[in-house]
């Protein structure tokens, strides 16, 4: 049996912490939301990061299978785009006027992404579905959005719901949450809310937390596009979490169909602070129209980072690289589960795998081994969708299955 | 006379941008909001930024008074905040846990701005305004806000207007919006609105566009305090443009009164990548209750930057000289005008200047000097607020002063 971590300095660190940050560390990534379980299991701080790894601040390793909620993609410090990112930085970031990188960045994106004629970009995931709602308002002259259950689109308030904190019921009032996958109910939706639908907003596929991850039904997004097209509704597809994991050219194109506005944070510059939307011609003018932009969003320095990232994921075909090291640990896990008697689900795509034991509806038999896992060194969290990197060598993925199944040994002694 | 500029590669790569980019430069950087003039006058792209100068794509130097709308604050490129930047990108930037850099940069803004007892971080400046509004809502369970007309407090639909784009009007009904500095408005609305105002939302002074900026009347700010203790309404201090250039303190301090909720950006980093909502201990908790975050909102780097930027803003006392350096500017440009028989009014805080030839109600004349003066090498704007940086030296500013003056006699000639 292996040692297990302790983390006396993360939790003297985060005891500090309390004093002057609300929550220690908010967010998904504090012990709150991130962990869902006894937060003694997990570390709280990082000390370093490199490839496939992070270290923590009692110095444990781990292989990280979260990559900082997605951004890590080629692997932490990864050369290539940091060489790039310093050669920028030299030059000039955040100065009064944009540099060209700005010009060539977008070029990529449009040659790059599918549905792309152009690119606008932020700094968060949310800046950019705010953008896309704002346009898609602008351009029909509509109020209501369609969503799915089990949405995350961001945390401005017309994101959020109606029961969360500082949230009015004017922020929300206009959004309909329709099930996922249900074709009848958006019929029915598009039927009762005629000319009034401005756009149908979704993840690629059903991607939310505490559940198994759905992919989408066959014909379902074909459908989606169909009755966007008749009731001149804009498509807007936010692959902040998905994107570049499941298809360079974007994750409508990986399912066979187009979006009119598409969304891009996360991977987009392998950590560096830049967001993206992305849309088809005819609304380039309506995002013109917009009155949005903020203090850092010129600043060049993602910009050149992003270049670096897209052009290596390329070289690499990393969407194909990523599935397939997924694919090869999901195999692994279930496996090892097996020889226990677990039924462990892994869903969603292999490069974005979600993990549930399903022998135990209340989920503690899960969150059980998740937290064995940890505490051997494999980074892993209860009830949130995971993100495969690029640096994530045979030899982690084999490490992680025997950790795995170390954990599993040891819950299943406990049944 | 000085030869004028040229923009034959900027004016290219402006034409290269509109095929892939919205409006090509959106934003206030773009032509159509940055500089509401002829844009033949202005450069569009950077090519090199260092200290207070930067070089446009054709190669023009410039006396910078923008800073990039007010990040630079030490000058591009202070080699200590860089340095600081630098190290901690080493260790690990956007990791899956956050870094104890973060509680040392809430350590450091508990310490140096008076009314923060906490500080929480996000990336734009429109991100802190939002968790403030949000926290005041959930603290008070009230959805109005009293704003002051000539108001910027970001992009969220929130703080936009009713006939802005994609705007719906259950974005901004909660908004009231008074006249600035007018203690019988704000009374009467206070009576009016009895136990339904959340916050009052406002920069520390008018430093709106368009109009000479006003300071705050004497006793304004009392006032403002008084009423919001007798409602139980949270003062929230929007100090993203101001902050650190009035008072490290924060901009609230430097009137003499405290604020429940303030925020930062711009120059809190020297341009890295973040903003901050700092306040008081009894809305700590509410803080904890939202449900906010982002991508790279844990990124160190920035943090790292924070802390090197503050401690040399305290180390050279930077607000006083800012303002130093803002007066003998004001004072010169002044004089200069004089010369030719124009009356330039210069408002607003020296360090935030406000510019405007007062001698022309169409603000043509004024805009044709800013023109002049930037085709010869200083970056003024027409109509916003202009920024101060340490690293103008007593040169630029006698170099500022010779240009406005030839600007100033070409204006004169054409009355």
């Amino acid at each position: 049996m292996r040692p297990v971590n302790t983390y006396t300095k993360s939790q003297e660190a985060f005891r500090r912490a309390c004093k002057v940050i609300p929550s220690g560390i908010y967010g998904h990534q504090g012990p709150a939301e991130g962990c869902y379980v006894p937060v003694e299991a997990w570390p709280l701080y990082t000390s370093k990061a490199q490839g496939s790894w992070f270290w923590d601040l009692d110095g444990n390793k781990y292989i990280d299978y979260m990559c900082a909620y997605g951004p890590n993609i080629l692997g932490y410090n990864d050369p290539d785009v940091d060489e790039a990112a310093a050669k920028q930085r030299a030059i000039g970031d955040c100065t009064t006027l944009p540099q060209t990188v700005m010009i060539d960045f977008a070029d990529l994106l449009v040659d790059t992404v599918a549905c792309a004629d152009w690119a606008f970009f932020a700094k968060n995931g949310n800046d950019a579905t705010t953008a896309a709602v704002m346009t898609a308002r602008a351009h029909t002259r509509r109020k209501k959005l369609i969503m799915f259950k089990g949405y995350y689109h961001g945390v401005s308030p017309w994101t959020q719901k109606i029961d969360y904190a500082g949230v009015l019921e004017e922020d929300v009032v206009n959004n309909i949450v329709l099930p996922w996958n249900d074709v009848a109910a958006l019929e029915q939706c598009f039927a009762e809310n005629k000319g009034q639908i401005a756009a149908v907003v979704s993840q690629p596929y059903m991607h939310g937390n505490f559940h198994d991850n759905e992919l989408p039904a066959p014909g379902f997004w074909q459908k989606v596009r169909q009755l966007c097209d008749e009731n001149e509704t804009v498509l807007i597809i936010d692959d902040v979490r998905a994107g570049f994991r499941m298809d360079l050219a974007g994750s409508d194109h990986y399912f066979g169909f187009e979006a009119d506005l598409i969304c891009f944070c996360k991977a987009l510059a392998n950590g560096y602070n830049v967001s993206a939307l992305c849309g088809k011609a005819h609304l380039q003018n309506t995002v013109s129209s917009l009155s949005f932009t903020g203090s850092y969003w010129m600043s060049a320095v993602p910009f050149a980072a992003g270049i670096a990232c897209i052009e290596k994921l390329k070289r690499i075909d990393a969407a194909k690289l990523l599935n397939e090291k997924g694919a090869k640990l999901r195999d692994g896990l279930v496996a090892a589960g097996k020889k226990y008697g677990f039924d462990l689900h892994v869903t969603g795509v292999p490069s974005l795998f979600y993990l549930r034991i399903a022998d135990d509806p209340t989920l503690k038999l899960h969150q059980a081994w998740i937290a064995e896992c940890v505490k051997r060194g494999v980074f892993f969290t209860t009830h949130h969708n995971h993100f495969i990197n690029a640096a994530l060598s045979d030899q982690d993925i084999a490490e992680t299955i025997e950790i795995a199944d170390e954990a599993f040994s040891i819950v299943a002694n406990r049944r």
